[in-house]
């Protein structure tokens, strides 16, 4: 019998997407579809792109019986989902799309996103959801924590480095340009389409971007000494994807090698040759990551460039995609949709 | 063991999606991708977003074996592929994207095309490619002629209200607003994002685009009498979809009862409740097609509005779906992704 | 010395057009700008490419003597334009952008906008604002009502027609494409980025839009009879523009004579060479509308498609070539500006 | 009397952009525009927003008459400039847009164009068209060589810097995103809308983008020692715009009170309050460059923005405002031209 799923948070763009990818997969079924704010509500009217699929009515958390779910994605805002995720039953499996368990310290939780940790006893359980490096916790996990989805895409091209120490960890900068989607369904002036189609800019300029929190943690860790990276979020008019254009200081060709030692196995994860640029059209609405690498006329830096889709890989796909390992199912199951060009 | 499948015309955008489609089918396997001019080289090197895939290089078509192919997808500029499909084994299972088949009369073909018909002996057989439409004679078919993605979309809406005569048939206007990738990879400048982002407007205007060709065939045919409809396309900055507004005389709720019984059984196509319109953004990237119907404030006007998406359910997803026929698969495998949004 | 003017509601997409307009207008001189929920900030802040002007802070209505001001440009959403109106001094040269003064019989406005009429005394005396049209009552008018957007583009295809009965009066369609920003700045879901790019559809179909005021209010002023035209708009992904096609019963020549006839010597009204047919590309940020006549292979009907910029000529621009002429300028001055291609 | 100008090469956007804004400038006058490819054509023809303007027809070089000539524009390919320009009147003024005259040694064209340099006499007379840094110059120069609009873009973040040596000469990164009429109206597979919609990427990486020959002229001068930046051209699914994020190691706030001396009383440069950051959208369509500064994290380090039009300040506005020197006009006239925005 089909996995039944819940997914709380069912009416924001990661809960669509969500929905979109798990409606083919072969042994999901989803049982309920959570919105408090759209109770009531048939997903068709929410999301018409939906309107095929037989999929329950949206519901609030109190009408979910917990018993009959095997698996649970949690698509909130970051602080609800604490909340949330702290009255589920505790053996409950959960995927958090939000930022609440991503930090392993509650301080630099508070630091990064400016309220107290209300759910510390499920912090200390939960996993770092960056599928291709903690897979085997990610498998035994009970709350697995998506990252974020710049934290992702930096954390592809920088995470092999800064293992290897094959560059200077104190000089590297991450250039990324953002799609609008990354932002969610929310009603923002900086959003609408008269504010953005067309142009473009930089925010959170300087290195106040949340996500930084996930790069200080990962690879301080990896690195086994303080990382700080310099990240810079560019808002482009685009509704999908994510390009992180990277400096750093090093031996390009072994940056190369070390990149593709590192994801020869990996079924998304694709390592350019080297010299080619990846684009953000070639993964659009795909679980694929592409990754160029380039050397400099400057001897000794290098750029790698790496493109994903930041609803799929960076979000929902990757949930899925850990939901998989959570469940006993092929990693790829449900995944391995082509990307949408053009 | 899967069907062996070859595309003739493999680098254009409609061969690009036939690979994203087919790539996910169960029983279709990719045997050969012929592209003359591209001829060599690999597929991630002409379309990247397939780079995942392990695909057949790009062959000429003098490359091919054919007796090792079940079914040939014909993705040809119009005139060339005639020439090519006369010269293809009679026996051989093909599906046409071009216009080459569409039209039975060949006085037809040449008064809209501007060249005579170079394939008169397999017109002969060629069935019109328009699913819903002509599913038992498809299924038995060695040629099918795939239908103009214009032509499929205002059929949607029109077919059931002439076959009805529910409508006055001396007095209907198809608006169409269409994506730029219908006029496929060509490289004029009217195509290039700086000349149609932003702007908009008709072109083909007064009644001489291709397409009525196909439009007077079938609606004449279904009326027993000569009908000539009014056809304005419009060029909108957008890459997939078309949406028809469609204006007729005659009783809007006769006219919703009407193509709700038609579609009722229908995979793919979903008359919305009578009041309401859709949107290109839901049907993009899927084999669906939307149909809304409204009342005018004067007195029996209908407008109806359809939108699908111009390379997929407009060409080669109805490719594939007619394949499917052909090959005795069931008719939506392969063809039930989820519109992609946002 | 500059004519001394004020903006009331400067905050909004009208408001910031207006200034782009009137910072390059030789004799007028921005004494005030209002809005209320923005007063006490820079326009700097509120609209960062107005940066170099050298403009007056934001203030409340209050705050502004209105002694020192020789004409208001009222840009506030209707309803509260009545009220402010109202309330204003009875002497004092008014152009109003919003939908509050358009429509002649305050019964009429109830029925389109819902509430009644707050202002009925000044409704007497208002001008309706479409330039061409009106010139004479204009320039000697205190308040003018500026037009709906879509309701001056179709005024500019079919007044003409209309007044000279070239035209089948029962059966005119008109087929709209709008840019977002008619919609203004306002926080709405649809006008999301990831909502609206890549995708297009009708709204408010079957003759429910509030313009129809307008042209029923017009269109029968001029022919002597009840009119009622067919009028579907649609949302498309651009910024800027209007065009709207239009099918009517007529020999097409003579509606190109009736239409070249008109706009001979009007400096922004420009009528295409017969079959050809308009952008809103070419119009953009400008005040300039251009308009194609073309035939259909049906005979005795014709297409016109007019292109226009929303914001300029449907909007600020009209506003501005009215106060030009109620303050004794010359009509153009300041609405020169070459439209923005690409 | 108006001083009478000449176009060659105005069949391209930057010729086009060149008469959008002469069109508009009170002392000039347009008496040629040279296009041979299209000559016979009139401009209405070949860029239809220019309708309304009285323009002399397209004619080839050969039907000009120089004597009439007071300044020609060449907006000419690269190559095809040298050649002309060789062989019109010596004492003709000139502004080239083209890069044939940018690099002051010939054998630097040679380096980044790949041809010998076709007309050295000229080249030594040429000034380097950076309005705001070569002033004095200009004013007297018979020929002035417009730059690059990366190259424009990327010093007036430097030149300041580097010239008072407030930053590390040694690690400059310069991460720019360019949008597509950069490219001009050449018909490329990855300039049409359907391959750049929604997606975007990065090309020339690696230190191959032809600019760098620019800034690596203007930086070693400067600096009076060798100086090499990194610089990483991505294009934006955008017509016009050009986003300049610079990385340097130097204190942030000397950075900005540099930029802020710098630029104090030009009237085109505007450095924004420290701290916040400029968008494409906000100088879009006009002469205008907007720079913002801010510090990181992460002590020493500087992230310097810069947003200009590329085919205003960056192309035809800058050859305007360098015309205008030649001539004896105000710098600023026909130039100050408010930003599009929406």
């Amino acid at each position: 019998m089909a996995h039944q799923i819940a997914i709380i948070g069912a009416s924001g763009y990661t809960g669509a997407e969500l929905i979109r990818l798990i409606a083919l997969h072969p042994n999901m079924e989803l049982a309920y579809l959570v919105a408090n704010s759209k109770a009531g509500h048939s997903m068709a009217q929410v999301y018409p792109h939906l309107r095929h699929l037989k999929l329950p009515d949206l519901v609030t958390i109190d009408q979910v019986d917990f018993s009959k779910v095997d698996l649970c994605f949690c698509a909130l805002p970051h602080k609800t989902s604490q909340e949330v995720i702290r009255d589920l039953p505790p053996t409950l499996k959960v995927v958090d799309l939000s930022a609440d368990f991503r930090l392993r310290d509650p301080s630099d939780y508070e630091k990064w996103y400016g309220n107290p940790h209300a759910a510390l006893d499920r912090q200390a359980e939960a996993v770092y959801g960056l599928t291709e490096f903690y897979r085997d916790e990610i498998a035994k996990a009970t709350l697995v924590a998506g990252t974020g989805c710049n934290a992702a895409t930096g954390q592809y091209v920088l995470r092999p480095l800064v293992a290897n120490k094959v560059i200077d960890l104190n000089d590297i900068i991450l250039d990324m340009k953002c799609a609008v989607s990354g932002a969610g369904r929310s009603l923002k002036e900086n959003l609408l389409h008269a504010e953005l189609s067309e142009g473009y800019n930089a925010y959170a300029v300087g290195g106040t971007h949340r996500h930084l929190g996930e790069f200080d943690q990962e690879f301080s860790r990896l690195a086994g000494q303080d990382v700080r990276v310099q990240f810079t979020p560019h808002l482009i008019p685009a509704n999908r994807g994510i390009l992180a254009t990277t400096y750093v200081k090093g031996d390009p060709h072994k940056v190369y090698e070390t990149l593709c030692a590192q994801y020869e196995a990996e079924p998304f994860i694709h390592v350019l040759p080297f010299g080619e640029t990846p684009s953000t059209h070639h993964v659009r609405a795909s679980n694929f990551c592409h990754i160029g690498v380039t050397g400099d006329r400057i001897a000794g830096r290098a750029i790698i460039v790496a493109a994903l889709d930041n609803l799929t890989k960076g979000s929902s796909g990757q949930a899925l995609q850990n939901a998989n390992l959570m469940l006993g199912e092929e990693e790829t199951t449900g995944l391995m949709q082509v990307p949408c060009f053009p």
